[in-house]
């Protein structure tokens, strides 16, 4: 311990940070007393994270300057169909790009920088600060897709603080959470101190050694903190969140016992739980091959970045096992959360190229499923338990311990920084209903603190906040490409074709009204309680009728007494009718019907327009066209 | 208590229960020691509730005598688009119809007895003996599918003993469960007695007064058990399992000091549980309004048989809660998994037409989720929470337990039962694995036991167990009409439907090659890179590339050197072949492709009958014809 009572090792303050010695004189000053919508606003707009656990992405706006606090991503639910990621709406930046004067990055997790790139596709940012890792990973993604020249990365370290535009200053205050290089943030506004806690659990022994600067918060807490935003995602819970410390010598004592390979799984992004897997590996003489896309890059930033300590020749090629015993192999994979192309889940399907499953592997879960994941992971420890592996997995051998802070944890923090304003974020509706109670229980009022979802603009002044309005907050969902955006109805047509597949029809009607040929039906995903030939037949027989019973009428709706001016669409919305009465009583489902019609001879342009989404060349043709539309 | 220690009350056996009272001299002999394979031979054959939970249904087979052991159904799991309930694959049944003596229903759980009136649309049960809760049930039914004349349904009451036939007698042990009137069943068979536990917890104070009859099975385990078959869903659980009991004060002071209306949600099948709360609710003077079929079903067949005991002024019709000051109403609902449909996710929704959640409700949720529909009855909690309901949930509550029994009733279920051989039954792969671990620890050798998986055939004689085959044993999913079987092949396409959406593209070709018209493309569910209209003119171009590169070799294919001879078939395998591409490198994806072909001239027979899955009555017809085929 140094003199001063700290032990930061890398975290002293750099020579180029700013200390705040006092109110910060530079920045506009309040003015007089005026109506309530004229005090000066700091607004705050969460546009992910909110109502959810993932994306976050919080926006804030001080008159004509923007700087936005992470830009997560989230993964898709039930129902997203063919969607890999999902990223908030950010049309309210879009919008307003012109006043965005940077970010603000808390750490390296993927809800908190995976939706950098994306955005940078659609506007700039001037500058992005944040810690070590965050700026390592995040550059890797820039780079990846092709946007590093879409803003300035800027690395900070503990206690710097950062000016951007003319009303943020920004300190950087370290935290303790699940991947190394995290940060609590002190943004001086002026309207007063807001912190925003960024990710955090109070971790006393943390593996790498570098303690939350509670001093620091402590500091700002005597001098009045105007807001506090903090994490939220264990307001449920009860007590304290165990050190991560704690999980070491549970994990050392499996693996130690274990007499066989021994495999591992846990998130990529929890860099001290990787830290310790490999040193205890170490300790054991057990080698180590990495498996895994994240597993690789996460592992490669930290060590680069002295996050990750051990010596090089810990590791050995994935096809190098073969030549060990099984004893002296440590296999550290991707796949706790079950995700179908992850490695676990790949070795569990018998799918992985390199690594299959033997009798006396020891296989350790340290991670808990995500609520959504738990059917993925169980039905994968069943598959590798069926192959004769050893699963050790389950809360009751402390192998995993969550990187976000339980009540004890949150009151701590209400305790150092006694904020004025609260605002529970990153959570569910009722993570932020608790959090919002822990507040009240140590005496902050109900009438301080908003309970918000993603897209409110929260209006902070000196004396009050409130929600003063709502901005664009949906969601963008990503296509499995990383190119495309599904769109909601696209979503929708998906969904009904996953509930009651697809029927095609193509019908081809003389213009005398007699079909020119046996109409031809598809069946795609539709589920038959009689035999296809038969139900077909239905079909054909309902055309006919209806061809039969209204055609007279139909031929002359645009007749002009000079012959056949068919109504073409008519006769499409007759048999689609037709078709649909049939579908529902003999399947009783609603499958996707599209009827396409050939008519034997040019038709006139009413039916060419409206059932054509394609701007129509002339082509100077005749004879048969097609005349298709879909009726669901 | 009375004299011989016992307080059943409607437990008694009845006057026409058969006492065992020795070894059943009237089943036939086991033979002389002979080669394994001729060793009488009981086959214990499970055709659900292996590596699942749900779905159970056993099949134990002795020579030409089947009878089936509960015969459930399960729900769909992620990917089953559009299947309501999934049964087992009973082929194994069906093909020995001849065979089927009757069944045996352990309790009235829907995994139970839910798939009986499915499979006897396919195959009669001569006779079905169970308990009166589970009768009255399955009555209902089997009515409403129209089977009830398809078998005779026979109530069974504890230790009641009944044959069924040459080979099988079975004798009803009253155990304690979460669903009122639960058996485990004592097989007698001429290889030896086999205990089924059924769904089982010790609970040594039920909320009916009905004791699990140790007795009983103390007896057995003295005269011996050759084989016990044990419920394994808490396998993974160290402990006991707590009394129902439990939750009574839990529950009873939530309610007491709730100020507004109250609304409970559970298992409508958890009859002691809705007992429970109907009794505080009588205490503490709020009327009830039940609502959700299921509820006001078991409720109704409850209280008509006395397992419910309440007076008919508790109850009010949903209508009339308005009348009453809110601090007088209890509603008790279905929807505690978050089930779509169910009243309490209608409500959450504000789609109840009856109900709506108001500032000052108190929505208790008396059961947890089950893994898989933890994200659905979260979401539902935070909707009522979003309306100002208090909603009281989750484990630390102490306002549910589990029907089944944790490590230690395993234990005391081993210990009354001393089995030589055991097979753990009713539970995942890890759940079976951890059984067998706690049956290893009680002193059953390994080699004594075997762990299965469904459609498993365990022989067992009089000296040995093993697996010695295999019958289907695949899954029936039934779509949401409960009328047709959802085939492998239709959930695969709509699988892909769902993933990737679907692309139909209409082509009229001349016989000289050209087009007839602009090509028509329809998207559904396809997620754009590019606007549509500038995607679909370059299906035209590559349509129109495709017919004027290979047209010449395609229309010689037939060429008999009379003219027209055209390859229709290998026209349109070009033009699909070539539109696949440009999805590919346009989309990276991958959507069902459709291509409708409409050839001028009626084709020859090959091109037709290679294209249509329809008999082709002769029509006589010339002119326009639809060639279409799916690529995917």
């Amino acid at each position: 311990m140094s003199s001063n009572g700290k032990s930061y090792t890398r975290t002293r303050p750099s020579a180029r940070s700013v200390k705040i010695t006092k109110k910060l004189d530079n920045l506009p000053k309040n003015r007089e007393q005026t109506p309530e919508d004229n005090y000066p606003k700091l607004k705050i707009i969460p546009l992910g994270g909110l109502h959810e656990i993932g994306k976050n992405t919080c926006v804030f706006e001080y008159e004509d300057e923007i700087i936005i606090l992470d830009a997560g991503l989230a993964f898709p639910t039930d129902g997203m169909h063919g969607v890999n990621i999902v990223l908030p709406d950010v049309t309210y930046l879009r919008e307003n790009r012109d006043k965005i004067k940077g970010m603000i990055v808390t750490h390296g997790h993927e809800d908190h920088i995976g939706g950098i790139a994306f955005h940078l596709k659609q506007f700039d940012i001037p500058v992005i600060y944040g810690p070590r890792l965050a700026m390592a990973l995040l550059h890797g993604k820039l780079e990846e897709a092709g946007v590093s020249d879409r803003t300035e990365l800027r690395t900070v370290r503990p206690r710097d603080i950062v000016r951007i535009g003319k009303n943020f200053l920004v300190e950087y205050i370290r935290n303790t959470h699940s991947i190394a290089d995290s940060f609590t943030v002190a943004i001086n506004t002026p309207v007063g101190v807001v912190i925003h806690t960024g990710d955090f659990k109070v971790d006393h022994t943390p593996v790498d050694g570098e303690f939350f600067d509670f001093q620091r918060l402590a500091e700002y807490g005597e001098k009045g903190v105007h807001c506090l935003l903090s994490d939220s995602t264990n307001a449920e819970v009860p007590g304290f969140t165990p050190s991560e410390a704690s999980v070491y010598p549970n994990l050392e004592r499996i693996m130690a016992t274990a007499s066989g390979r021994v495999l591992v799984t846990t998130f990529a992004s929890s860099v001290h739980r990787v830290n310790i897997i490999l040193s205890i590996a170490q300790k054991l003489g057990r080698s180590v091959a990495v498996v895994g896309r994240s597993m690789l890059n996460v592992i490669a930033h930290s060590r680069n970045l002295g996050y990750i300590k051990c010596p090089d020749n810990l590791f050995i090629p994935l096809n190098a096992i073969r030549s060990l015993p099984d004893e002296k192999v440590l296999i550290l994979t991707t796949g706790s959360q079950g995700e179908p192309l992850a490695a676990m889940t790949r070795i569990a399907n018998g799918a992985h190229r390199q690594i299959s499953i033997k009798q006396g592997d020891t296989i350790i879960f340290s991670a808990n499923p995500i609520p959504g994941n738990t059917i993925a992971v169980v039905n994968t420890i069943d598959k590798l338990m069926m192959q004769g592996a050893n699963v050790v997995y389950g809360r009751h051998h402390g192998i995993h311990v969550s990187g976000h802070g339980c009540q004890e944890d949150h009151k701590l923090m209400l305790a150092l920084t006694r904020p004025k304003f609260f605002v529970p974020v990153h959570g569910e509706h009722r993570m932020l209903v608790q959090h919002s109670k822990t507040a009240q229980s140590m005496g902050i009022p109900r009438e301080n603190m908003v309970i918000i979802n993603n897209g409110d603009v929260v209006e902070l002044t000196e004396n009050s906040i409130r929600v003063g309005g709502k901005v664009p907050s949906g969601i963008e969902p990503v296509d499995s490409s990383r190119t495309g955006f599904v769109r909601d109805d696209v979503l929708k047509e998906r969904q009904q074709l996953a509930e009651d597949g697809l029927i095609t029809v193509a019908v081809a009607v003389s213009d005398e009204g007699k079909l020119l040929a046996i109409p031809e039906t598809h069946l795609k995903g539709v589920v038959m309680t009689a035999d296809q030939a038969t139900f077909k037949q239905q079909i054909v027989k309902v055309i006919e009728a209806t061809l039969s019973d209204r055609w007279s009428e139909l031929s002359r709706s645009f007749g002009n007494g000079e012959g056949n001016q068919i109504d073409w669409v008519g006769v499409r919305t007759e048999i689609e009718r037709a078709i649909a009465r049939l579908l529902r009583r003999e399947l009783q489902s609603n499958p996707l019907l599209v009827v396409l019609m050939q008519t034997p001879e040019e038709s006139p342009d009413s039916t060419a327009s409206s059932t054509t989404e394609t701007p129509q060349p002339a082509t100077g043709r005749r004879r048969p066209r097609t005349a298709a539309r879909v009726a669901s």
